[in-house]
């Protein structure tokens, strides 16, 4: 095994960033690694390289945590003492906690765990962890899963359809149809029911066999209990923290049409400049330091990095996996924006006409379950200082001023239009026992989940081409008008 | 101060191109510069950091105006003195001609100016602010709002919607929804109204209150009464020509659904070509040497660059600010193609129904404010060349036979929609008083504006898949269809 | 001429990867090719500029087919003596077979074909034409104009319309609108019809005057009778492996609406790493070593090119220029997916219900002409060797066992809308006479041909976001409804 030396050629043939002599001499593998590369490095080759590449193959976390306290990739005081002073392989991650693993079995002579789960990660990561473990993403499939509004326009979307003499109804949906659709992004739960026996290029051998696998939804429920992947954007096995904080991550799942977060950025001057530059930006720098590893932001800068000034000594932001907790206006509309829910999990949620939703349809916010006034006041201040590091404080005011002011239109347009959907139902041109089924229903729901959403992310983060004739604005108007013809040609053959 | 010693090092640390250690020894920032950046380096460092990297952080115009003719980056044959041998630094920009800007305030002992127009930058680039002042662009403001038509439209799209029993009427768009749209690109109109007090980190201080600010739209009129927005496509303080000359720069606004010149180009054949290799392309050379500093066209080498052969000898096309002057036929359908307005301002434009547009809704070009065909024969032959750098006499002369006969089937199917559209107005099944507030009107609006625009530049620019499915062919096809079955259905009705 | 001595220069400066000086020493260009450039260097130089950093414009055949077998980038066993040792230059492709080719003209002194064809790259490139002569590809013209249920289809989307008293009715396509949309990636047929004079730089010259040229169409009937175009995909000048291999260049004609493998690709894993990894991948090695030269897949990895493990010695997948050949289900529904066509001409299906077509309406997959489960499996088996080199067995099984089950529900939905259609035709909302012609025609073509076919590319290629409410299952949702209220409301009036 001569992993260590054969890695700085390929860093060499493969163009990456130089490393350090030093680094690349100290910290060796485990034996047990060492072992698992006899064989993967003739079976999976691919990711083999990709670790071999990545820090976890270069570090121990003895090094790793001996960084100054902003330049630390790890946030861990300790970790067990076994694995200190090696590097991260394939035994460190796959071999821990295994007895709290149902997906945890006997392979070569080893007890390990076919998935890695964010709660096997804190053993080194666990501030991240903790953040995530809290956020909205955690809880992915439970915020759409069991909210019977949600679930129900889940259903009306992914469900088989079966049509009788009452109409099309939906089937509930199929796991399989669910986990390449919905649950992809929001992920799948992860059971285990005992073990198979798999055909392999070494003979027969037999592993857990795991229900909704594969999947990297950022609410996975693993086989150990516990929220996520944090592979959703670290992507195996070379967890680089270059490609998460590359937009190209976040687009796997924020993109058009109903959370066009990736196409209005695109579009935006942020969007123009970065992808312009990037070949001049440091990616892997901690702390990322603006206006010196980069200048336009990628959706990380904003949303979760750890930012600082040019020096890298003063920080403008800290990091957090959380991914909404520097947001406070939610402005992916459920039916119009509203404050931020105070926790991940939102289908505690109860909004004035009984639904657990964050508003209702005429636009009243949830008494509670959504941030205060000032925690939204301090969230949008610890936006506007990433802003400062590049925008003057006017600009900044100016910017919010405006996307303030164009989303009380966007949030008045829906609900003139959930008035029409109102009127529509009462006047019986579609049955609001199901709210979601038929056709009105579905011109309505594109009205505040893609026209609306569509205005807003692009006003939001400075995209607005996208507001004009793209979903956004024009989708809107159109929506009302051909609304109000078709509830209007009712009145009217009634009258 | 130390910034032109830290600039190397912050070249190097980025992976910037190496620039000549001479350079580096040479010019100086101004006193005044110095005294901004004590403060600013802190509070605004991202601007900072990318202006240090900048030309104007390391050339005075002293130097600048040294180089050979085509290797300038320019135009004026002089400069104030006091601005002559410095470097380009804050003042320098934000301190010129404070008499004519309505936003010129006192800012630390300093009169500057928030907003920075193209008259100042025409101080060293007046040939550049010349071209683009007469152009389409710089007259985006009024060619959209000043023509009753056109606004219109714009207020059907973007106007909030009233509902009476009249039915549904849209108010005169909002300010603040104008600018998180149409007018993102277009440009708003800066007005100041006095000066008004922020909290800074550096405490409160008091600078200009300006309306619909912030803007980088393309025909922004500045508090200086000029038009433009230098910055919209080189964004601020890098003032990139690299930036302006990527693709992603245009795609800020000329995108699909309405202008599709991004989508189309990157399915083209020269999209293909400069994405694969964009890395071993020049982008910052001047002059831009075809087949040189690179191969497959950007927006920019077609539509705007200083494009000589490979020797850097040989003009194959001038350096213009007038995006639209070496184009002969306007694609972007109103409602179909037509000779290209004579001047950047086209309210004037009068065609024969009477209607400020340039031709009339079945096709006939308006007699005067066109160009002429001999014009447009220049102004093919001067594109031509450009194709030519890479692509034969004959390639050239078929790619253009055939779009034109393209153009032609396509603008076809536009008058025959337009008909059927007055026939509609003539049965009543919509009113001509507002030709845009109807769903049928609607989709009359989808024909011309996104339908056979997609198909036009599909074909102009060789990104034909976006003429079959997508928008083009199939939308023409199926609005034909659908318009005649809507008609027809009312036509036997009254039989 | 000094252009071998000119190239490392332009290398050099266009940052392009540095070559070996030997290499640059070596063959050097026939006097025929030399006296080509002493115009062609003036008269195009751009493509002259992309020949001279082009492997061709370096390396002889017999250079080439010196190297180790899994390196060489050429086929032959032997090649013409008179092309052996110089490079490949204008003459060498130009001046092959002139006896072939309709288009072969005098040319200041020489014969030469305007069009160099897939069978002239054969005399290097042997089993490269063989492979694609036979693919899906190279009949990518007869496959839709042939065929009269899809040439109907084609007719009803480009088709100019006349609307007279029986309806709208699409005339033949022409041939320009044709090539400026569906023939463009399809190819056009280009015909020679005698000589024609232009007028060039270096005065008037005669030339073939040739029918629907330019075009790089994949199925492109060439004056020699050959099908295809080799740069289509490797395009003119450099014929590099590196835009080949890029996205971006199978991104010309897949892509959506209809056929949305770029976009689906995009919102990958696999393509949120390879676009954020990409310059640290090798994209020129021969033998592509995955795991070492790159580690997410671009279109080529999994779909043609030669892959090895990281050794450069373990063949993984062997190259291959039919681009189905590794590909056993045939996602892109005519209407619902099927075994792939054994054979690349499509014209000859014949289905249950006597169409030229895979499938029935009703599902039925035709009895001949289509791939054995044997040889289905053997293909998997082929894609499924490529998965493992990143991926577990149980992952790669896991991956196609959810994609077989999502696809067989997606086929569901479009038989369902099949039925729906067919229950509209005998009631006389539509007439079958042509299947294409009437809107509610166009919603059931949308329904197979877009919805259908991004949610199963959304499964096959994991972009599984684009299957919810991007065309996906909320499209065929919807449709479903939609449909069914049309025709329900018809049996209700008639009941």
């Amino acid at each position: 095994m001569k992993t260590n030396r054969i890695a700085p050629k390929i860093l060499l043939l493969s163009g990456l960033t130089l490393l350090t002599t030093a680094a690349l001499l100290s910290a060796e593998m485990s034996p047990e690694t060492e072992e698992c590369l006899m064989c993967h490095e003739m079976a999976t080759p691919g990711i083999v390289g990709d670790w071999q590449r990545s820090r976890h193959a270069r570090f121990s976390p003895m090094e790793a945590m001996g960084k100054d306290p902003l330049e630390r990739r790890i946030s861990a005081g300790t970790v067990p003492e076994n694995m200190a002073s090696s590097t991260i392989g394939c035994y460190e991650c796959h071999g821990l906690n295994t007895g709290d693993h149902a997906d945890a079995f006997e392979h070569f002579g080893y007890t390990i765990n076919l998935v890695v789960s964010p709660k096997d990660c804190a053993t080194c990561h666990p501030d991240e962890q903790h953040e995530y473990n809290e956020s909205k993403k955690a809880h992915a499939i439970a915020n759409l899963r069991d909210n019977p509004v949600y679930h129900a326009l889940e259903t009306e979307v992914i469900g088989m359809k079966v049509i009788d003499e009452s109409g099309v109804q939906s089937l509930p949906p199929s796991a399989h149809t669910a986990g390449e659709s919905c649950y992809a992004c929001h992920g799948t739960v992860l059971t285990v029911d005992g073990l198979k026996t798999i055909d392999t290029d070494f003979g027969e051998i037999e592993i857990p066999n795991i229900a909704n696998w594969p999947n990297q939804g950022v609410g996975r429920i693993n086989p150990d209990g516990s929220r996520g992947a944090c592979t959703a954007c670290h992507p195996r096995h070379g967890f680089s923290i270059e490609v998460a904080r590359k937009p190209y991550t976040c687009a796997q799942c924020h993109v058009e049409p109903d959370v066009p977060a990736w196409d209005v950025w695109k579009e935006s001057k942020h969007g123009n400049i970065l992808l312009s530059e990037t070949s001049h930006y440091n990616w892997d720098a901690v702390p990322w330091k603006a206006g010196e590893d980069f200048n336009a932001p990628s959706c990380s800068v904003c949303h979760n990095a750890l930012v600082t000034d040019p020096s890298g000594d003063e920080v403008i932001a800290n990091r957090t996996h959380d991914f909404g907790s520097r947001l406070w206006l939610r402005i992916f509309g459920l039916v119009t924006s509203h404050p931020q829910p105070a926790h991940g999990l939102t289908t505690t949620l109860l909004n004035d006409d009984g639904q657990p939703m964050p508003v209702t349809f005429t636009g009243v916010h949830a008494k509670t379950g959504l941030i205060s006034p000032d925690e939204m006041d301090k969230r949008q201040a610890m936006m506007s200082a990433v802003c400062r590091a590049c925008h003057s404080t006017d600009w900044v005011n100016g910017h919010f001023e405006q996307f303030d002011l164009a989303v009380a239109e966007i949030d008045e347009m829906v609900i003139k239009t959930n008035g029409l959907m109102q009127q529509a139902w009462d006047l019986g041109l579609a049955d609001p026992a199901n709210p979601f089924d038929e056709s009105l229903e579905h011109q309505w729901v594109k009205q505040w989940l893609i026209n609306a959403n569509a205005a807003r992310y692009a006003s939001a983060m400075n995209g607005q081409d996208f507001a004009a004739f793209k979903y956004g604005w024009w989708g809107l108007s159109q929506t009302v008008v051909k609304f109000h013809e078709q509830v209007s040609k009712v009145v009217q053959e009634k009258e």
